[in-house]
This record gives structure tokens, sequence and C-alpha cells, in this order.
């Protein structure tokens, strides 16, 4: 048994709840929970927007821990090790795309929220290789949202091979996308930022982005024209694409973390002439998680938040879905 | 002066006619045309589908001839060489673009026959680096659609950077894309045509074709699901995209060369989940033209060609328009 906050249908506000663990499996740890971010999908997850919440929802996939128990197959991690847990819980590890190293990608990936408890709770448990060691240099108080907002923008920069030499662009900044202008900054790039909310431009500036353009301005996007490398979208609202596709460069990549749910109209001519590419990816493997934690630490990286004790969660969502909250939510157990 | 093939109107027949070549540049070299292919974008540029035609226009850019004159700088090619030429003839070799090795994406490339003559005629006149040495190993008679039809469907291999573990799909099997089943078959991977004339089976598993699929059977292409890495689309006509997202495996790109009208509605989903990619090129650099000749020579690839006498051009294209050219109509010079 295990206290946890829980939602019991749609819209309903959480309840603190004795919940019932899975059995700790051979190749599974338990992390007793110290801190977890709120990611936005927390809250659609809440809402069921994507039809696949099932109920009693525990949610909280950006969390930061300690090991407590593992199982018997375990040896990758001992206890009383930190740890941080994101969005996967599991993958199979052997299929071709988990012996590949793409975890991410395994067809079987297990979300940390999606038919189990997540992380608004004392514990979780999970196969260990989604248990990450914390590197001692990163503080564990922020560090959750490096592992579900941290990790979707850090991944893009590694999979597009992106240069030091290049240029990025960051489409909205909020937890995610003020993640990505601080690791793009520290990847040596020419950053740009693209917010609605230009009061955001010095704090921005300091977070490492070198111009910060108003996203829905036609005519700011248009003298943009030919000069990025590398768009990272992290929104979530369908935008002037044609726009954006026409301010990448030669070889350019607009690239999609968010997941916006309306189609995006691609002419073929618009990639075809400038040898352009659109791309999306979820998340990373562990191996790319260990790697951001690392350059993290290195460039000293940290996600900018707002700390709430866990008991205050319904407070903190109601935070969250005001879009104030700049940029991400940190939930401090408090049991 | 030079004789040469002309319509002086959208649907017009062509006429024997004589033009004023621009004058030799001192970085142009003169090429006597020998073949000349035909591309069904010649089709498109004569009935002015794309709204940039002038008239007269001499169609033809898929060129073999010999170097008759050369500007004053030109030291790369001698006057007697057999050159191939293609879509381009000219770009300004001084932008980043051009000097990184790109030339086919600098912004002021310059067609072959959009505002100038194309190789319907006795001779052209084009930049020296687009007027590639042909290897003697290679039949001359036949080259001229390697030139456009060639290194479009060869550059996205290089693009790509495939590996020959990779699975490619080659969507549409006409005179583009019989050459990239040759080329993705030599270049060590294994190759699927997906086409909507199943009677070309035999002749495709032929030329290299491992499976061949039919491109319009959605319960073929369901079939078909997380298998591919790269599929090329060479039609210029709607398909069940969502098919073919779906037959990538996870980091697959879906690739156009096709320049498909109709705008193609992406699912940012569809991209996020298997960290997918849709993208698009045009052509190739002259670098990637002569990797490619290279490659075609040491793999005895060849377009496979109807051949007309250039002065039954009229007879040629109206087979071209009939779909039934296997896979490509290569005009021999008569004049």
């Amino acid at each position: 048994m295990t206290r946890a906050y829980a939602a019991t249908g749609p819209g309903e506000p959480l309840h603190l709840v004795d919940i019932e663990l899975a059995p700790l499996g051979a190749d599974d740890v338990e992390v007793r929970v110290e801190h977890c971010g709120i990611c936005h999908s927390d809250l659609s997850m809440l809402e069921n927007d994507w039809g696949y919440t099932r109920y009693p929802l525990v949610p909280g996939h950006e969390i930061v821990g300690t090991v407590v128990a593992r199982g018997a197959h375990v040896t990758a991690l001992r206890v009383g090790q930190r740890v941080g847990v994101g969005w996967y819980s599991g993958s199979c590890m052997q299929c071709r795309d988990c012996l590949g190293g793409d975890q991410h990608l395994c067809a079987d990936a297990r979300s940390t929220i999606i038919g189990r408890h997540g992380g608004f709770a004392e514990s979780v448990r999970v196969h260990w290789a989604w248990a990450s060691p914390l590197p001692d240099a990163i503080d564990a108080s922020t560090a959750g949202p490096l592992f579900c907002g941290g990790i979707t923008v850090f991944n893009p920069l590694v999979v597009a091979k992106v240069c030091p030499t290049q240029r990025v662009g960051v489409i909205g900044i909020g937890g995610l996308g003020h993640l990505a202008v601080q690791f793009a900054a520290a990847w040596g790039c020419e950053v740009v930022a693209f917010t609605s909310s230009l009061d955001k431009t010095e704090e921005l500036k300091n977070l490492g982005a070198h111009r910060v353009v108003d996203s829905r301005d036609p005519r700011a996007l248009s003298h943009m024209e030919r000069s990025l490398d590398l768009i990272i979208s992290t929104v979530n609202v369908p935008l002037s694409w044609d726009h954006y596709l026409a301010a990448l460069r030669p070889n350019g990549r607009l690239h999609f973390v968010g997941a916006v749910l309306e189609p995006v109209p691609v002419a073929a001519f618009a990639l075809i002439g400038g040898q352009k590419a659109i791309s999306g990816s979820p998340l990373g493997s562990p191996a790319t998680v260990m790697d951001m934690l690392e350059f993290a630490a290195r460039h000293g990286i940290a996600p900018v938040v707002e700390r709430f004790p866990m008991s205050r969660v319904n407070d903190a969502l109601a935070r969250l879905a005001s879009g104030e909250a700049r940029y991400r939510i940190v939930l401090d157990a408090d049991f």
C-alpha cells in the first residue's frame, strides 16, 4: 500500500487515497518519491483528452526520488540511490529497437501513468532502466521536469545531429521551451525563441536566447526567411507553419515535440526546394537521458520552477492550467 | 544560331526553329546535344502547369552531348569531352550553399528550361559546373535520364545517409522509380516497389526489387507496418500517406521527390511516436552527380529507355503523356 493523489473521473479534483502498487518485478525498482513535476500531459490525461485514461488516475511522470527496493535481477541501481523517472516506466528490452538503444521507440513501451499509478504518490515501481541515476551535481528539488520536458527537447538536438555552428529556433516558451533554449544555447548554437508572450524577452535572453520573435506575427516571421537549421515546436496549437518552413535554411528541419492535434498541411514543394524535413520525436532513450543529465550538470542547466507541497496538488494544477506558471511546477512530497 | 524544337504556347506542338543562344559567358561551356531524355516536368512546362513558362519554350533537361566551346575561365572541362546536363544550368557559386557544396540549393540556381532554351536543340550553353563529365563506362545513348530522374532519386539515399542494412520503399515506378529501385538495390538495401501497375512485377524484380506491393491497396499497405526505413515517393498524385507513414520503422523517413500539389496532411502524433520524418529534395549537387555516375558505372545501372529521333519529338511527347513509356524516353539528335 502507498498513499497517492488520485482523480476518479474527468474534471474531478485529486484526493488522497491508498493504492496497491503492482508487485515488484524482478527487473523493477521501487522509488520513494521526493519531488514530481507537473506536465501538460498530466492535465490532458486528467481530462481524458486522448481517450485512454483509466480512473482512478494518479498523474505524475517527472519524478525524482530514492530507490528503496529492487527486484532480484537489478544490479545497475542500489538502494538509497537517487533517480529520476519520466513518461516511460518500462519497455520490452528485447525487440530490435530496445536492443538498438531506442527503448523509447519500443512498440511496447509503457507509460508511467497509463494503466498504472504515477508520481503524485509516496512510491512508484518502474523497470530499472527507466530510473535514471541523478548526478550529484544536479539539484534534486528542481530536476523532475528534466525527465519529461527536458529530455523531450534535448533529444531533437541529438536526433538531428545539431552542430554548434547551427541556428536553432524554439517555438513556445513554457516548461519544454525554456529548457530547449538553455540546451541549444549551451550546445553552442545561435538561438531564436518564438513566443506570443514578449514580456518573457528579458528572461529568455538570460536563459540563452540570442533573439526573441513574436510567434504569431507574420511580418516578424517573414523576416526570418532562410535563417534557421532546426526549429523545435513545443506548442500544441496550429501556427502559420508555412512561415516556419520558409524560415528554415536549406537542409533545415521543423521538429514537433508538441502534439498539435490539427494536421499540419505540408506542400511537398515546400520541402523539395530547400531539401527540408518535418519530423517529430517522443522523449528519449535512457542513454540519451544519461547524456542529458551530464550535459545539464556540466552547463548548470536547470528547470525554472515554482514549487508546491504535494498536498496542494489541486492548487498547483489550477496554476498550471492558468498558463501563468513560469515555467514548470514541481510538487514536493509531504505525506 | 542553333536549331531547336520549340512550342509557342500551351498545348502547341513543337516546331523546328532557329534560336539565338545566349552569349557564351566566361564560365560557360557550349554542349553539342547528342541525346536528350524527356521528363514529366517538360510536359508540365509545355502546358504551363506551374505558371512560369515563357514561350517560345525549348524543353529538354536530360542532355548528353559533347563540349564544343568553353568560356575564358573554364579549365575543368576540355573541348571534345562528353558531359551530361540536368535540370540546373547554373548557380551563383558564391553563396554559403554553393560554397558548402549544395549548389542545387542555391537561391539563385537557374533551371535549364526556365527563361532559356533547353536540350531539344543542336546546342545548349551552361555553367561548366553543371556539365558533368560522363565516365567512359556509361552508355551515352541511354544516360540522359540520369541527369534529372536519376540524380533526383539517388540524392535521397545520400541525404538520408542510408545504410545497406536498411529497407527502402519506392512509390511509383516510372522514369524516376525504376532508377530508384536499381540504385537502392545496388546500395545493398532490401527494396520494396510500390506501384499501381502490378504487371511490372517481373521486370521490377529483375531491376532489383525484392517485393512489389500494390500502391493503392490499403490492405497490402497495412501489412507493411513498421517495416521500412526510407520511402521515396516519385508520384505526383495524392495517396494514403497515413499508411505510408505507418509503414515506416521508428526513425523512418518518407521522402518526396514527386511534386504532389495537394498538401499532405501530417498529424504531428504520427511523426512523434516513431521519431519519424517527412522530407523532400530537388535533384542533387554536381559532386553528388559525379558520385552517382561512378556508382552507376560500377554497378551497371542504366535507365531503361525507348528511343526516338528528335525529329519525332511530338510523337515521343504523346507517348510519354500516354503513360505507356517504359520507363523513360530519350531523343537522339538528328538535325
